[in-house]
């Protein structure tokens, strides 16, 4: 018998471009079936359409996430993990009511608003033996993962110096406020208590950080930074230097102002043997330089690791694989790991972004803030 | 109620590659459901298996296509469309068998290997009202959907050459062969019986000849070309010039001998008022010059129809839509025209390769052939 | 003492840009020192000024080339080799004047109209035993230099396939002529009388055929080709198949109205263990594909044959070196076998284009124009 | 009567590569002669073979610049400027010495060690009323003086964050030492006495600096730097943020063991209605992107000012101008001032580097030196 996985989503009500994303992700892996839904809060007319036009059983569309948590882990064949794809503001409190049922959870980051709130969902998690994984969905690359294993077996040394960035335009608009338009920098990205300490930090900042200690390993032992928020209560530029705990300097900088740029993560990683150059809107190759001779591009199809790389392929290579392969990545170790752990198996192993990436995110966020408050002083994280 | 689409089948057991490809890109459209399938027309087993993991009812897994085609017809829940992932030579009789039980047909390239069968298919089509894709996918980029509105729009003029190609590397090894160790070229791609007339031609110059024709509406009158063999049975590499209905000339080359590329579909259109430049390893992006001015990088989210390009896109910009996007393109439209179909909706405006281009691509390899065996003579089309 | 080279120039009076750019390219070899010139037939004032601005004795500017010829072949400090720089119609009989004063030459490419013409001043210059340099500027470029040692190295095997083309735009707007407004395409280069029988193949598609041949060594065996007037006496652009005396096939295409292109010279080799990319608008970079491996991005300073290209780099490795280092390395060598020549040496090795490369032009050009008046037959060279 | 300019040259003798460079830069201006020098002060021998390679009187080739400046002064044919090529320790007093005979200088950077130094030459040049260039070279591209005027014209509106970097990678190697084998790093580029007290920073990080504020203007108003050293006595990589007079922050990059680089110098400069992106290896392009449109990729040859861009262009659109014209524009503005002071005529328009650029180094030097020996501490400029 084939073995699969049963999900359920919370949020990505039909209208919701972000639930779509998460579910054709999730179905690059056939192993996985959606079974069960609640998918809006707000309308429960949207809520059911999205159920029919899913295909899911009425009984299983749930008019709120406290009861879907409840009825789904009560049933035989209730739902192996769910997805959270809600507002930021609402993660903590979705992530705890299904891990106190039993469910394993793949959330949406960020994680939470506080590190105390992180640390709890990590503890609940662990208590409990189930799996939590967090949406860093940049790290699905297969390219992502190729660099990962070049660092580990050495390929560029010592890292000496990492520059990386995430600049975005589309809130240039807003330093331009046409009267009577509305901004793109909606109340709930200004507002503390929805949007968090955070605005272009919390949202594209924390994919540096997150995707930089992948790829290296390397933790930030300590931070300052220089923030612009151009007479919004928030950030909307930052810029960054780190200190590894490998005693290496790093320079990131994240925008959501910056003209000419769409979704510009981009990181270069310059080690004592060779450096590494890859951009997530070219994903599918690196720039890999060894010490003193040419640089060699690298792709899905040739060089170090093809092997490894073909493993995450979903095509061949010269077919570009965009951001859905990316998210497919992810899930598709996340829904291996489930199916590891309902035989009894361990998952330490399995390559997905877990809780601990999630507060180190929530912790990186609140340094820059606190330093950027505090004339560029150095944190320690 | 959600309108939805129900969909079956043929080919694509969950071990062969393509089957996936094309069941992840419908079900990016959220109203098209698999519901029937003959999966393997080799092993039962994998037949099943595949029905299993993909949660369908034992009894819409057929042991045939035929039994598939004619049980599914008599059912009020049946299937509104076939997708067909077979080999090439089976491509013909399966699409017969669903056209003639009144079924919709989506059918992977090449439509079939002699001009008669593909004029056969078309005329059992329009006999019985039914809808025939052929999935040409790199048509369904987004921008290349932009490119050929901004043909239409006049943007760059009269076209006045083209500048195409599609390089590959894969089969460069097979000129070295290593004895005892099997070439890259299968039986099925060497043998005419199996792979047709032409192997590089056939299987990858027919996406220049229908992009280009896609891109700028342009027919091509008659072309003349030179193929070479490098010893094996069917040609590897091909240089064609051709001549276009408006007078313009052009330039198509494809191999699957040339080191240092991937998949390399590119072309390059330079009309009397601008130029437009395209390629398939970078498909979010399209470089376009206006006559005397500077080249604009066009993405998703930036240029001339915007908001067009908005309407295709799955992704926000930034963001890459890789091969998965394209096909899905090209299903979305499909299936929007099944469902116009269901309603009684003419469906002739909906943008989707259709039985038309699969009869044009037959052709196109016809003429390169007899051209190439002629000496380079030109050969009218 | 010093060995140095006294040389004279024949055009390029202060107004005129090219004579500047040659004076420029043979003083970045600081053995080479300017003594006499004719820089002017149509003004003796416009003559005199560039003599004084030069700082030249006025006695050694003469008011015509004859006169040059003759009374510097009289001198004992009399000028060792002249620079040609007048147009094209004047090309062969003033190199003849000079040869014929035993006179070393170097002139502006094209050599001549005719064949016949090109055949007697290479049969000159042999009889004479004088040095006879003609103008390809491009494989002067370090990269270029680098490419031709690597094929002749094998490191791209046998050439299986080229691919090569120059586009420009500069005489688009010609097809939307103002009305009142001059036409960019004067009147010399429509003029067959004084422009020759070609426009776009004889003033830019020479290049292709020539940098073509100083890297792979291959002679064009035939050739057939489609051109384009667009209404004007001469071609403006061209669509061309060749055939190498090694069996290999390329393709190249030229364009003066390529909406997008700048000076686009730009050349791809695909041998059956590798190829190489090259692009005369980033000419410090060659991107090789070793056969399986990834590609890889040579530079003036690292990958193969690093050191024969620091002996032709006249800066360092990443400070960009344009078109004047390309014609000054093609001078640099030109001058040491006019050095080498003094002392009585063999100069045969020493890599310059002579007037074998001109000859070969002048029926590449016919060749050209004698297949697009035949409806594209293939013509033999 | 032409309108010359004689100049001389300190340092430079002909096995000195920086010499020849100068050479050939002021040679692209006609108008420019060399008639003296003082090629090598540690060879005589040197100094003559130079002076008669390059056609020198031989009274005009001395021994000391101390000679030279006081008997080129006596002359009434004496040279107009002197280009300064020495290494960077000797750089003030050669200086001195010149503009104490009242004779213009061009001086390579860095214009001195200290801050008080600096500030001499620049009184010493005011009080004699004489020029002083300083050799900012890459701020003598074409598209640099372009972005400048657009940045001038409001086309990218008030900067809001520079993004700006000089990574090289030639002392890589010197991190793993080779037992017998001489490091790169040579010991006068290790010696505070002999180096300065910055070795990265001094010698390519202030051009950044340079090359920002030539573009948009800005000055920096405070900084903080953390340096690496790796093991030597002087910084081989610096991470720097800045804040600039207008309020906006920036963030500077240089290193010397950046794998995969070469000379790269690059600047990204985001205003609030649009932004530009330069790189030094690719100098004859920018991208521009104003608000809300897609990127244009502008040349010499199109867009914004090409009129302007002309007027500095040495050759024509698409034939790439490298280093050699950067250094070439540079002199030829010194060489129009020179030639209007003569005249009597007022120069403060002329654009080349001058003093003042180079006080502004040698503060910004200082201030990252004294920040990072601070904990990243702030410091005023």
């Amino acid at each position: 018998m084939a073995a699969i996985v049963r999900y359920g989503m919370v949020g990505g009500d039909s209208g919701a471009f972000i639930g779509t994303v998460h579910r054709r992700a999730i179905r690059f892996d056939e192993r996985a079936h959606l079974v069960a839904g609640s998918f809006s809060a707000s309308s429960q007319q949207k809520n059911k359409d999205t159920g029919a036009l899913l295909g899911l059983d009425p009984k299983r569309v749930y008019s709120s996430y406290e009861e879907m948590a409840r009825e789904e882990a009560r049933r035989e064949d209730g739902i192996d993990f769910v997805s959270i794809v809600t507002p930021n503001v609402t993660h903590f409190d979705i992530a705890k009511a299904f891990l106190s049922e039993g469910i394993h959870v793949m959330c949406e980051k960020p994680l939470s608003f506080t590190v105390e709130q992180a640390e709890e969902l990590k503890a609940l998690s662990e208590q409990k033996g189930l799996l939590f994984g967090v949406n860093y969905s940049y790290t699905g690359y297969v390219l992502a993962k190729v660099m990962r294993e070049m660092v580990r077996d050495g390929k560029i040394g010592k890292v000496i110096n990492v520059n990386a960035e995430y600049p975005q335009e589309w809130l240039l608009d807003d330093l331009h406020p046409v009267p009577g338009q509305e901004l793109k920098l909606s109340v709930w990205r200004k507002d503390p208590e929805v949007a968090g300490i955070s605005n272009c930090v919390g949202d594209i900042g924390t994919h540096i950080e997150n995707f930089v200690h992948y790829v290296t390993g390397l933790n930030i032992k300590r931070l300052l930074a220089v923030t612009n928020h151009f007479g919004q209560p928030l950030d909307l530029n930052a810029n960054i230097l780190v200190e590894y705990d490998n005693g290496a300097n790093g320079a990131y900088w994240c925008s959501q102002v910056a003209a000419g740029t769409l979704n510009g993560l981009a990181v270069r990683i310059y080690g004592d043997q060779g450096s590494l150059e890859w951009q997530q809107e070219n994903p599918d190759f690196v720039r890999y330089t060894p010490r003193g001779e040419a640089p060699r591009l690298l792709t899905r199809g040739n060089g170090y690791l093809k092997e490894k790389a073909a493993a995450y392929s979903q095509l061949p290579t010269g077919h570009p694989e965009g951001l859905h392969v990316a998210f497919a990545n992810l899930y598709k170790n996340f829904i291996t790991a489930v199916l590891m752990n309902k035989r009894g198996e361990d998952t330490t192993s399995i390559d997905f972004p877990r809780v601990e990436d999630g507060i180190n995110g929530v912790k990186f966020v609140h340094a820059v803030v606190k330093s950027a408050a505090n004339d560029a002083c150095w944190v320690e994280l």
